[in-house]
């Protein structure tokens, strides 16, 4: 899976993106300049590049919707660097976390300072529907994540509850990037609200992968340790689907009731439900899900003018679920 | 010390804000309503405050000013939520902290979502202007609490580092509130520059009241325990006057320098600064740095028509330096 046509059409405006998210971390504070460089550069850009491509319909301004590029990846990092504090994490993208070398305080203060920044950006785009969008995603975000908190170790959730999690944790700032490109291209309402759905629909299917790769993929692939879902209580699709298949003697259930079991244990129930997984139809069965919402996504954009932004989209929606980190 | 004519003019503005930041904790998550309740009814307000009266020299649209006088208690309570959280604080307005209930993961998240739900009152503004100071502010304000852990147990500060750290960490805030009244009550920019000032000078006479107070308050008063800004390594006026007065055998320094003193030790060394600051010409220094401070606030105010609100920014200044909590 190659992203051909997608890079065909933003690579110009991606670099121009990437040189402003370089420029963020020259700041006058040496402390505060090593950190933004150290969790600033490197990531796939996936959220910018939806941004770039969903103004790509109608007519844009660069100069306001580059500056939202910008803020979405930004905000996507804050929440990483948030995230990683929260739950403790060493390693991501290969690389030692920010909490990890420098400490979970700076990394809150540090997140904090880059919430401000792409909220600052954001307010550059000089529209202030995207503003209040923006202010509403993190709102979703965060309720999201501090609903994770109250789910952890829990196995009494539904498939409702994942799904609502994740469409709050990931699809909102997915559905936040693809919107506002349509917004500051001037799209018709009924292609904004496309749009949106396409941005929902896709950042449900990349965190359905997400938690499945957290299964099937490496740590070399991931850039972190595998089964961390299930290190850190979180209950995921595939979980779910393996305690559905075996509700006697299962390695998950084992772990989240018994909270005191001890390191080894825990992991090696871990690694059981990993190889559980792997050797069953759950892994198909979790793709076929994720693609049926990345169909959905593809479908909305049929509403859309037929143009080569079109094949982009699919071919990003495609990427979404054939990637292996 | 009263604000007799303070709450003449803004009680009424002030009783709706209240009201709208009771709605706030009514949402549809009882985890989160938890927190929310928890955090946000109580407190002094002067923030919101000070937004109500800053606009009260112009003509003033309450719709939009009120969002932003909401906005700016909101952002005050979600720093503080993450200075308790990484400062590891257990008490706060005489009540335990967030992160001392319900641990600092959940306060991290919950200090993100007010950050998003201020900045998604600062939007109401409808002024984009006011958005993007806010956005700034929060930026000056993270950059500001990640410089004081660089400068955590330094003792080779100098005053004027002291004073930047201050301005970033409460005088931008108390100079977002003002300004952004005068911008939403359409001053002119000369006004705004009066306002900002004011604002700024006043934050920096708070803290340094706030800073002193850490030493010459009680538990009671304060609502939390004396000396705390010691314990953390916080190194603030009152003590650097201590050490320029005693720089042999001084007690900050000593618990400053020698980071592996057991607690009780340390314990000891915090009381022994606290008598002798209380019983030297310390305080009164410290009165006389922050009431020069808010004497050029005041002085700000002259440049503004001539109007009983001027009246009321001069009794807060003046509560400001007497206030004893």
């Amino acid at each position: 899976m190659e992203l051909k046509t997608v890079y065909r059409l933003v690579q110009n405006d991606l670099t121009k993106v990437e040189r402003q998210i370089k420029a963020v971390t020259e700041v006058d504070f040496p402390g505060l300049a090593e950190l933004l460089k150290h969790i600033l550069l490197g990531g796939k850009a996936i959220r910018p590049v939806l941004t770039l491509l969903s103004a790509r319909f109608y007519d844009y301004d660069l100069a306001r919707l580059m500056p939202m590029a910008i803020s979405v990846e930004l905000l996507h990092t804050a929440t990483l660097v948030h995230d990683d504090a929260i739950d403790n994490s060493s390693v991501r993208r290969g690389k030692p976390t920010v909490n990890s070398l420098w400490g979970e305080d700076r990394a809150v203060l540090l997140g904090d300072y880059l919430f401000a920044r792409a909220g600052e950006f954001a307010a550059m785009t000089g529209d202030l529907r995207v503003v209040r969008l923006f202010a509403q995603t993190l709102q979703i975000i965060s309720s999201g994540e501090l609903r994770q908190t109250f789910d952890a170790f829990n196995l009494k959730q539904s498939r409702q509850n994942y799904f609502e999690r994740i469409t709050a944790k990931t699809a909102s700032l997915f559905s936040l990037s693809t919107q506002s490109g349509a917004i500051l291209s001037r799209a018709p309402e009924a292609s904004i609200q496309a749009l949106r759905r396409y941005g929902t629909n896709l950042g449900i299917a990349f965190q359905i992968v997400d938690d499945l790769l957290d299964f099937t993929g490496t740590e070399k692939e991931l850039g972190k340790p595998v089964g961390s879902d299930l290190a850190q209580g979180t209950f995921t699709l595939p979980a779910m689907l393996l305690l559905e298949r075996y509700p006697e003697d299962n390695p998950v259930s084992e772990m989240f009731t018994n909270r005191d079991m001890p390191e080894a244990a825990k992991q090696a129930r871990i690694e059981q439900a990993i190889e559980m997984v792997a050797n069953s139809a759950i892994v198909d069965e979790c793709y076929k899900i994720a693609s049926g919402y990345c169909l959905q996504a593809c479908q909305e954009l049929d509403l859309l003018p037929d143009k080569p932004v079109r094949k982009a989209m699919i071919e990003v929606a495609d990427f979404v679920v054939s990637r292996k980190n």
